[in-house]
């Protein structure tokens, strides 16, 4: 007679991503999966844009096809108090969630004033924001005490699109570690695609970033890759589209192209 | 009949701060080795604070005594357009540099906007800022096309003080290397002391945070060490000294204890 064998929690590729927003406890991931669900979009657009009018603008005429919106406040040179309220209620109306790309890389006791205090008060409405994991495991510490009261979640750098990176190899499985010690906070992880070493761990999720329909890289070691190769090949969750979509001619028509070609990837892989 | 060798450059140890600035062709990097030689300190005091007030304080009363500000900019809940006229003013009267302590950590096209843009405009004002190496090479090239026709300088973090952080072995060795491969910009490192892959250049300037006589450590992960085992033992150049200096009782006290210790561990280096 042999002892029974623990469940294996079901695999991440055979369930859908509102079958996993069941499964997740932290509340910014889980309504994530559940907004991706209800709109049918695995888009996240990132706004690298200089000026608020350009933000807001993005987030209005895109908003109704993704789920969330990749911010970076701190290059916004007209930046003031009244930024976020507008942003926020643009994103309630349409239903996306906020990701400021913070990319946190200081040590805890830094990082727990640049994720609540300064002018950004990133912890009072970034649903998501990221950090680095270099600085070792305090940096989590020091923002989860931070954002998980909140009900914020975290995305640690697994992995980087950029040319000649070093999140790889040792880098990448400490990361993963570090993610495993703190999943009430770590929703996931930025990474080309799903990590291998999480044996589709289905309540984490994978944000791939560098996607674009068109281009292959940009003059500062930028490579991209397409909506197909990062969500059936790679099995990501949300593809993160930035020049691709808000320089086009028509950002509107642009995003629909990304969000069809997320979602036909994924449910591709559902049916694989 | 041999070939003669090429001379070797002189080493490190055995050059005086101010012998070494006239080495250095990069403005802001030879100015701090100036500064230090005139003003005898290799204080760098980390003003880890969150309202205006308490920084222009911290920079009026301890700016004789040290070489180097650090500031981190984006903790400061009350920073407005003045903040930066009134820091800099300070600066020139006490004849000391800034140093904002941005780790910036993403791709070549977003550092360019975090660092030039937003509402801090960082290189129009920070004399020396810092990156890290992790998004690849495309983040110096980014960052020193801004700065570098302004005359500022880049620190790269090749090591840090926190436990459990990532920058050891093969990552240290790759951000030794982008950083030979940017010398014009790159005037030093963030580290734990002189780097011995790069057998005592004299031209980079090499700083080490966490330095403190009191404490060992904070609650984050935090592990501090002593002037004399920084700048005797490890040959570090600067000693960054953050919450040992602004939580004492008497800043401006303790401020020229760091000062002495610093400036004495350098001298018995220089004799040895």
């Amino acid at each position: 007679a042999s002892a029974a064998k623990p469940a294996e929690p079901p695999k991440q590729p055979n369930l859908s991503y509102g079958d996993r927003a069941k499964l997740i406890s932290n509340p910014a991931a889980s309504r994530l999966l559940e907004i991706m669900e209800q709109k049918k979009t695995n888009v996240c657009v990132a706004a690298d844009v200089t000026t608020v009018p350009e933000l807001l603008k993005i987030a209005e005429d895109l908003g109704a096809d993704i789920c969330l919106l990749k911010t970076h406040v701190d290059i916004l040179t007209d930046f003031d108090a009244e930024t976020i309220p507008k942003l926020t209620a643009i994103a309630e109306k349409h239903n996306f969630l906020l990701f400021e790309d913070r990319k946190f890389a200081d040590i805890g006791n830094t990082v727990q004033h640049q994720y609540r205090d300064g002018v950004y008060h990133i912890s009072s409405w970034s649903h998501i924001t990221n950090a680095h994991v270099v600085p070792g495991p305090g940096i989590i510490q020091g923002l989860k005490e931070v954002g998980l009261p909140l009900g914020r979640g975290l995305l640690i750098l697994a992995e980087m699109s950029s040319k000649g990176n070093l999140a790889t190899g040792d880098y990448t499985s400490k990361a993963i570690q570090m993610a495993k010690d703190n999943k009430d906070f770590v929703v996931g992880f930025i990474s080309m695609g799903q990590l291998s070493a999480l044996a589709q761990d289905p309540t984490f999720v994978y944000m791939t970033p560098g996607v674009n329909l068109s281009s292959t890289g940009d003059a500062l070691g930028q490579q991209y890759n397409t909506p197909e190769s990062v969500i059936f090949e790679r099995k990501s969750d949300v593809i993160i589209v930035g020049r691709g979509v808000y320089t086009a001619a028509d950002p509107k028509a642009e995003v629909k192209r990304y969000r069809e070609a997320g979602w036909a990837a994924y449910e591709k892989r559902l049916s694989n």
